[in-house]
């Protein structure tokens, strides 16, 4: 099977189950297991940071942040597709109370005009605006790349206003490899940013959060209270370290493979892509224009061989990783473009429009 | 003054005082208080609910619903102006540990097919949806009344998905007078609704919370703990048997003298008012057409004798209630008309366009 | 009946309510309410603090001391009998995300010695500890009288650690009154205190609570928040000004019918009361050496037209307040006495042991 | 370095390595890691329950059990000297909103007379007693196993009042081959319970929390909330299976070590040692006899080569650890021996009394 459906599900490589099996390890609790230094101290310095700390996941990496950085009744900004407010259990409601302002955007990319109405004037009956946070790339909206202009402006309106600025960086890297900007301009001034390591880099478990010293003290704090400081996490911390030694390339390589799907499926008749489609690793389009659900076109793909993933009612989400190579892309984009053709001829309406006009005026 | 700033402002008549100074009072932590008693059957009556419960605030109200109809991690839907999203200090999310969807609308009405898609299809990975609130009228949003027919279907389909439906009826009163539908109408089949005393009813203090035997049991327990159980509350609850006595004739003066002012200011040059103004006791309008900000139009209002409230930069929020009577209505419209055509000469643009066709253009 | 369950169901008086009926209001949520804004400056007058804040009870002023000095993850530290951790329905840790330490006592007094082991030490994985609070007068232990130089020392202890220092005074003015110590002397150095008026001042509702200006800024927001937020309170505020200049001289005559029921009662056999009985409002004894429970003895007495309180399987509560006066508290004396002298004689053992020997060994 | 500082420091043995080396996996977020799925059935079936989810850590562990079976203004019971109430950051307050009532012991055994008063009766003013959780074996009160029958009574009064019932097992193995038990015995009957692996297993990461069908999918939500979810767990997994076929013989082997350490060392002068001591593989004791401190003890045995901990001002914890063999241990014992003659001769008071002296009347 050719496996599209995320970057989440790769498989650590011989060469870093080989990390993994002769990595130093110590209590991280104490401080004391050399790997998992090293490795906060590899990625706070990739993103130009003073310090890191090591998680179990992403979603503890937004929460974390979240939780030291603001306090009960604050409210956070982020965009309305946005993994933070969307797919991670309402968690900065139910262990920080605090509430969110989702920006309506169409890819995940709001504007500074939006994060400026956004930010709430001092008042004791509203919310305390506390936080502005920008998912780079976006996950459910393609993978779009924030403009570097943008993201720099918004920190800076953000912390005008008394704000502090956080970088969902699970991709960030992709963004990277993408545009030649590196992690560390991305995240300059930023207050929190992380980098996960079990998505395009491979690893099993992990994510690194970085930010300032007293930023990584209170972080580990709540490491320890959710549930997520462990004992001798070099283990892991090495496959993360293998991973930033071997693996960026492997970046470009997925953004490659997504592009040249896009580039191949893109005039299929029936889907609509968004025209930021195609940025990074990640692929998104429509096939509302089919006259069938996302669930049933993905289920099609299923029974040749190709995993892709249903977002929503029309929403078909690509995204290239490790496990797939030059080849099995090309053999994906064959099947997509087959099944697209295949359906679009069934929805040939009665009085002969196709299902490109209608994808096309859906586009609209 | 003529003080159009709210109508919570309202002080108690000297008839209330004297229902106030004679209430028959005990202690109602025991159930033993019989005005307060008897004024919560009455508003559990008037909305057709089982029970109710005394508060001291709407605000709680609002929140006790939240409270036991949810647990940490949930999310409500309502609209992006609600009273509940905006103005209650995220008292969802930091008591409740409740995320909110708000949904966009322009005076506060949500579609049946907005609610329909902000629901989530339940995984582990996402808020789960548990409440949906209306709020009738909308109270920064010009006090637009909801249909009757749409606020059942939004009830019906929130009950079809698992989720609780809640009025936040802090002028639903205003509503019933507007329409003739009675507040049982309204209320029909909701899980939990309210109104307020201290509003258009013009108590000094107090909101009644009704829902089933089962509820009002909960309410009481998070109106312990949140500190809102009082003594010989039957002090206050006799102002609102008063007011249901002898204010609800007041509601209905209340949007007549709204509606008054609406048609005599809905030409003003510079001014832009939403096809719905004028249906209950409040009214609003833009002034961005006038080249000025909203606090300037109600500080030179203001000059003039007439309060009146400023919410943004551009809107303008006028709110008919008991301290004022028709002739000072009928002023106040008058002073409004002349602040917009002073203004609206002065802004001029050179080119020759009128405030009005600025404003014309701004409303499309 | 005579009606000594607890002071906090008293009836405001008519000159009380002659107040209240006249009360000058505005809207206490913007500062103008005359009435509210008096009240509080008096208070805080008399606690020797910056400001003060009108709440609805005093669940709320206890919560909200705790709401703004600590954050989720903090440690209280009070004693095992205390209003705040038993009747206060966890309102610490489920608003607040607080957890409790409470040191062990017999009356509700706990010892330097025992504050100073409480504090933790910190380190990332225990609760921080951040406020201790003293109840004066101890509510479920008897209305005992708290040292001043202890709580000074406790004070500074706590001060000395980086905690806060709170006053829970709901019958803080009962032990004035029995002490001649001022309430500025006792609250003196606190971070917070307050006093209730609808206990044995006989308010119908409020309380208030103060500390510096600061604190109050940040408890009107929780306040708020938690739907606390009153609009014409004056009408409320107009009892407690008018309790503070009139019902003071009645705490001492309710501190003196309770010595009196403590003197005509002591040496009733079977009941056995603490060495500290007796020292303010509020008389507690055991009635284990009866051979029946708490809820006999108190239905026992009601029979006779006395009302009083069991708490837990053994003890009994007796509050002197307001709507008793001496010839009823006299003839409660009389009626308690007959009911255990007649329980006890019904309880002698077939070894030939009194009620009054089993009592005497229960008290060692 | 002869480390008994704590069994959480252990580091993988070279087999556990290779197992991981060479561990099947998959995504664990979507039930398709088979080592993952592997270890928590492996672990059910010795607790005796339906089903298991692996965490990060045992305070991920007890946080869920309670956050799954309270709601925000419950009370949990539990001994005072427990990890979950004194060493996980007050996790369940902070994040549960959940109060704690912790019962008062010598050793963290308490009894059912004291479980039984603990429990509150229901009413809306106080905390609702939700859950009661037993620590097996003790953690900072000297590894103290309890007793099956007490424990099965502390269960079934806490069911018949409505309680769910938890174990904490950190160290639930060394009960159990101290005492010949089943952990399947240990915890019939209860609602969850959970063994750590990186304790006495000497794994390096990782517990395996248990309950009911239902339980699991409800403590699978909080898991990813938490931040707890990972991916292909399985390389951690592999290592709990390989510590369960492997290492349960260590644990009788640790158990050993303890009490010969206890053996060699229970008459040294100074040191009092509760009756209790040497159950299992941790040994307390206290040096207050020595007139020296707890931190001043240790540090003169790391001198000589010995790790061991502080607990407060007077208590040392010896923890008996698969890094640790036999003569390991006895030359441990042999320190602690010298180490405690050598301060009692320097503590001889100017009055002859000997510290032994003193020690015994300390322990009575």
């Amino acid at each position: 099977m050719i496996d599209l459906f995320s970057d989440t599900q790769t498989k650590p490589t011989p060469g870093m189950r080989e990390a993994m099996a002769r990595a130093e390890v110590g209590d991280e609790q104490s401080g004391s297991d050399p790997t998992t230094n090293a490795l906060c101290e590899r990625v706070a310095e990739i993103l130009g940071m003073e310090d890191g700390v090591f998680m179990p996941s992403g979603t503890m990496c937004n929460l974390t942040s979240i939780l030291v950085q603001t306090r009960a009744g604050d409210e956070i900004i982020c965009d309305d597709q946005s993994h933070m407010y969307n797919t991670e259990a309402a968690g900065a409601a139910a262990i920080g109370g605090v509430s969110v302002k989702p920006l309506p955007t169409r890819v995940g990319l709001y504007t500074l005009e939006q994060a400026e109405a956004a930010i709430r004037v001092p008042q004791r009956t509203a919310p305390r605006s506390a936080l502005i946070s920008i998912e780079q790339t976006t996950s459910f909206s393609g993978g779009t790349v924030w403009d570097l202009g943008v993201m720099r402006a918004i920190r800076d309106l953000a912390h005008s206003k008394g704000l502090k600025a956080h970088i969902d960086g699970a991709r960030l890297l992709n963004a990277v490899v993408a545009t030649g900007i590196s992690a560390k301009d991305y995240a300059e001034g930023f207050d929190s940013a992380w980098i996960d390591l079990s998505k395009g880099l491979g690893c099993p478990v992990g994510a690194v959060l970085c930010g300032s010293r007293e930023f990584v003290v209170e972080a580990w704090r709540w490491k320890y209270r959710l549930g997520g400081a462990m004992r001798q996490s070099g283990v892991l911390a090495a496959a993360g370290l293998y991973a930033l030694d071997n693996h960026i390339d492997q970046l470009a390589e997925d953004n490659a493979n997504a592009h040249r799907i896009h580039e191949a499926v893109r005039n299929a008749p029936g889907l609509v892509f968004d025209e930021t489609a195609g940025q990074s690793n990640i692929l998104c389009f429509s096939v509302a224009g089919l006259g069938i659900s996302a669930a049933e076109f993905a289920e099609a793909c299923l029974k040749d061989g190709v995993r892709i993933r249903a977002l929503g009612r029309d929403q078909i989400r690509v995204t290239a990783n490790l496990d797939v190579d030059r080849a099995g892309s090309e053999r994906a984009a064959e099947v997509i473009l087959a099944k697209a053709t295949n359906f679009a001829s069934r929805a040939e309406t009665p009085d002969g429009s196709s299902a490109r006009l209608r994808a096309a005026s859906l586009a609209q």
